[in-house]
């Protein structure tokens, strides 16, 4: 660890030594040992268990808090989590299912990059859903994932659906969390880029998004930059949710123009506050960089203003505009021209301090609390106060008409925290938590109350490793926080892990935020795997899953994206090869151990189509299905149906095998897929 | 948990519940609260301590057992875990870097799957290497991992490379250890499939792989299989590995054919058998399904004999072999076939009992130990005894002409161990350890003595949860075993974690091994992410890595896949974008937080070059570089240069940015990517 960083953070790393132990025996059942060979789970005799814990602190010179936070954080085997997290993996393009407060990573779920594992991006069926998030037609192998919002009921998590927006292509993908399953990308057309979201509205109506780095609207036009003012725009997008089908409407979602400021991010009112969303904007400048065109550096340019700007979307106003036709089209998609916008009396905007990063709704939704990063304070805006201004009308407005609030008029207070505020998290006991990125700290402050400026004051601070972008508490976005556990996503890890090379994992650390406890971390997660940019989390008892997929007597085959049965499925005993000239259509089933049928002989040149459907009811009775040489890659779930289809272009013997351990013959799970040449 | 896994395991799962907790104070050190805003590490007070611990024992109804591996596996932040565990991922086609005790995964290493995190596959560098592994000209872009390898020097884990093989294709990669960096694919032109790899020499001179499933030599090459016996064949690969290059050298490799047999499992020979090596065959029966056609499925058909075959090869002398030209080609690859292996009395044969799985040499290289999947026992082979049967000659022959050794000829002893024994690690205390499959136990027996059967024998077995594959010893496959952990890599978890849905995790536990202590189960850590076949554990000292690649004054630009200077990386000031009709080539600089240049305007259909390198030289100052619409993620750490090439075809406007958030302005860390349409 370098002296810079024992500065930066004041952190003590000298682990201390513990000189003594714990000392006296607990009461404690006795497990007999077992007679013969020994079983598992034999337990220390009552009064052996205080000398090895002594020896163990002593061993491995743990500390008091080292010892608590051991105890607070191991998950005996078997034993469930309280809370699941949901974090995005950044440019992995994934999401982690991550148990809390184990910080254990029991799933990844592909959502915008294609993996193997889990088939995804492999069988027909995924490869289309890669195919709805296409870019000029061309398919994306990654996504840069960012905001995870989990769909709410009433302004809770419920357990049933997660949305995750992805920042390089401004796509959103939607998962079943009944399966943990990606089953839908959508893209707007409008623009490439999207941060602003995505966030849901208290009942996941709709699914927010904003663009980050405004363009031309309509990916494909072209305007050189020196016209950015008046050609380059940016854009919110309400994406319509029908809950009954679990995925995104297309046709009954749309857009609102915007001015070219960068949105940062968003939220949906609440409470108080339903029917509005809020994002924040950076770059009011309308800097554009262009550093060897003698202008300054992006970073520099969108940092001159000391004041950026709120933007307040009245959502279901937009969505009255929309009923009323006064939408036009655009590439597709139904979209507000910011004229409209402004004339409809849907859209404002409030100044807020210098070059802002979060915008958090407090859980009555009568708050609104943005983050400058170049400045030191959170700003508390009142609702009541936002909503009095709007109502009182006599605007000024901005170089592009948008009304602009007061600043004083909407403003309720500020509280110093200390360098860098980013975002804010809430829990149940009215403070709210602050990351802090040039502090690399995590701010405690109380929420206070309307009017009365001394409630609402800075509590404490605990240093964090290091540079801590999003927090993550339980229940965090909600209206009802649960105050249990709070994630900072940490950023850079520097001396805190092991040696990987350059490429360094992030910290995800676990803080114990309950009142009654020290506000303290509790466990380092190193995340080897991407950039977890946010984290959502929600009591595990909520979440639902399905083991196997559907089946009824005589009928097996399910499409877990289609949520249907597949087509194509079929149960044992109907498995064929059907050729049709130079079509070869093989519906194949799968069990422990072997494929039906297991020998496939086809033509050089011939186009084959494979229906592969596990007839597996067990849970955990996963199949995998490889063949060698056609970039196949399948993972069929009990119940599951899934196609390929490709060219056997190539002359030659390829074997094809399970590639899940199912049995102790799954060595044996192969067949021989040969292709004849032509001449043959 | 349903019933049947009780029975079937044996454990007993019911938490029992902590009556008491533990008592007296420890002595600790205080350390004073800091004054005003709380800082971190705050301690408890001395005697806060054992209430504190007693409450959380007692909430969270833990064991004793939980108490002490809560403590020996918890890791306070900053302290480095005692090993490095190299895991495959199975069919997700990478390696995962997993800290033991604290079994937290420290990072990801892409080798045959894309990942745009780190930049695989999306650079042009990168994608070189998978181009390397190309099946009939076709890049796969998944791989089914399997057994990671760690460079040896005199028999033991150096820490400067780890090799890794993949089933599906029958394909090698090579990671340097220095960087986490994979730098090399290799593939065998003559079998599709691969399984019994791989194995390095106990001074990496070769590092060893052979075919799964038997086929046809020559990729492309077809015969039907009733002409299975003829013309199919197996294939034992060694590579040569150049240590001071870093890079297997495919010229100086060369490949043994062998007959029709499954491979199964390899090892390499050490100490007293150092110069030899060892595959498992299974399927001696020469089946290969045929459900349909009226044959049994492969998995009956392949279980028929109560014996199949070890194949053992003389590699020293087969190198010999091969240098006196009596080597062939066969598409590009030096070949010894079959009849010349024979004649050169490189490779014998010896049965062992039915389908067998894993093959493991003694630390000291004096016995073979073998586990047939469908018997209860261990068989142990004498090297000695071995050796003496080849040197005596008069064999008998297989089909194909190969020298059988007679079965008691070569047998030490047998140990019955339990149901579907597989694979073998060792500890510095002379015991085995043998997972069993069926039994989801690991079975702890002694080596024993050259002929004094009474001296080998079965002491204990331990439940796992469940479906034990492979298991994983500190130093397990070295002449130095460490004797402190062992990680059973159990296929199935079933009841043990949260609901993810179908597709569940598979579960590495963590056992105790130490002599003195419980044989037990420290920590279930779910793997969320692929199927971990098997793993290799090194202490963790032995790995040096580099924390940012070379630079020097006025030089900066590292190609880690070259490992050299890269030809295009420029330091400060020299960042130029050069047009030469449709070509366009961009020299471009990235530091926190701005690209140079930060805008780039082609015209549609010009085909674009971007030499990027990353000038920072401070540990973890990793920059991403995306930009949307052209399928390019990368991952540039501090001192690297990388390249992509794309044909800009669609005008239009696309912001690139940075994906690693490098400092307080990273998102303004961005530019603009104009393309131009040709008729504007």
């Amino acid at each position: 660890m370098s002296k810079d960083i024992q500065e930066l953070t004041g952190q003590q790393v000298n682990r201390r030594k513990v000189v003594g132990g714990i000392g006296a025996a607990a009461t404690l059942p006795a497990v007999a040992a077992m007679a013969g060979v020994k079983q598992h789970a034999v337990s220390a005799r009552q009064d052996d268990l205080p000398s090895e814990v002594n020896s163990i602190i002593s061993e491995r010179e743990l500390t008091p808090e080292d010892v608590t936070a051991a105890l607070e954080t191991f998950m005996p085997s078997g034993r469930m989590d309280d809370y699941m997290m949901f974090s995005s993996s950044g440019h992995a393009g994934m999401v982690f299912a991550i148990g809390v407060p184990s910080m254990r990573n029991y799933r990844s779920i592909a959502v915008f990059t294609p993996e193997p594992w889990q088939g995804f991006g492999f069988s027909d069926e995924s490869k289309a859903v890669l195919e709805q998030g296409a870019i000029n037609g061309k398919v994306m192998h990654h996504g840069d994932t960012h905001h995870p919002a989990l769909s709410e009921t009433d302004g809770d998590y419920d357990g049933q659906y997660l949305f995750i927006n992805e920042k390089a292509h401004g796509r959103i993908g939607v998962v079943d969390l009944s399966d943990f399953q990606t089953k839908q990308l959508v893209k707007n057309p409008l623009l490439v880029s999207e941060h602003g979201g995505c966030f849901v509205t208290p009942n996941t109506e709709y699914v927010l998004e904003a663009d980050q780095y405004p363009g031309v609207l309509g990916i494909g036009n072209y305007a050189p930059l020196s016209e950015f003012e008046d050609k380059y725009r940016g854009l919110c997008v309400l994406w319509k949710f029908d809950r009954e089908r679990g995925r995104i409407v297309h046709e009954e979602s749309f857009a609102i123009e915007t001015p070219p400021y960068g949105h940062d991010l968003g939220d949906a009112g609440k409470g108080a506050c339903d029917g509005y969303a809020f994002w924040n904007t950076f770059n009011t400048e309308m800097a554009y960089g262009g550093i060897k065109e003698g202008n300054p550096p992006l970073e520099i340019g969108a940092s001159q203003h000391d004041m950026d700007l709120m933007t307040i979307v009245d959502w279901k106003k937009a969505e009255q505009v929309v009923a009323d036709g006064k939408a036009i089209d655009n590439m597709g998609m139904k979209f507000i021209p910011m004229d409209v916008a402004v004339a409809e009396g849907l859209m404002y905007m409030v100044p807020e301090p210098k070059s802002p990063h979060g915008v958090d709704v407090t859980p009555d939704g009568n708050f609104i609390v943005v983050s400058g990063k170049l400045d030191p304070h959170v700003t508390i805006f009142s609702w009541e106060k936002i909503k009095a201004a709007i109502d009182a009308g006599g605007y000024e407005t901005d170089q592009f008409g948008v009304p602009v609030l007061g600043y004083e008029d909407c403003l309720e207070t500020q509280v110093e925290l200390g360098l860098g505020p980013l975002h804010t998290q809430y829990d149940d006991k009215g403070y709210a938590y602050t990351s802090l990125f040039l502090d690399s700290a995590v701010a405690r402050w109380t929420v206070g109350e309307a009017g009365n400026p001394d409630s609402w004051k800075l509590v404490e601070k605990l240093p964090v490793q290091y540079n801590v972008g999003h927090i993550c508490a339980a229940g965090g976005d909600t209206k009802n926080p649960s105050g249990r556990y709070l994630v900072a996503l940490n950023k850079w890890s520097l001396d805190r892990f092991p040696p990987v090379g350059p490429l360094l994992p992030q910290n995800l650390q676990l803080i114990d935020i309950r009142e009654d406890k020290p506000f303290r971390a509790l466990y380092d997660m190193p995340m080897g795997y991407g950039e977890p940019h946010y984290a959502q989390m929600i009591p595990m008892d909520r979440l639902e899953t399905i083991e196997v997929y559907p089946q009824e007597k005589d009928r097996v085959g399910w499409d877990p994206i289609a949520d249907d049965w597949h087509p194509h499925g079929i149960p044992a005993g109907q498995e064929r090869i059907e050729v049709d000239g130079t079509t070869v259509t093989v519906y194949m089933t799968v069990m422990r151990s072997h494929f039906t049928p297991d020998i496939i002989e086809v033509t050089e040149g011939d186009t084959v189509t494979m229906h592969i459907t596990n007839i597996e009811n067990a849970i955990d009775a996963t199949h995998g299905f490889v063949l060698g040489g056609q970039d196949i890659s399948l993972s069929l779930e009990a119940g599951e149906t899934e196609t390929v289809t490709f060219v056997a272009d190539t002359a030659g013997v390829y074997p094809f095998y399970c590639t899940e351990f199912c049995s102790a013959l799954h060595i044996e799970m192969a067949g021989y897929f040969l292709v004849k040449p032509a001449d043959a």
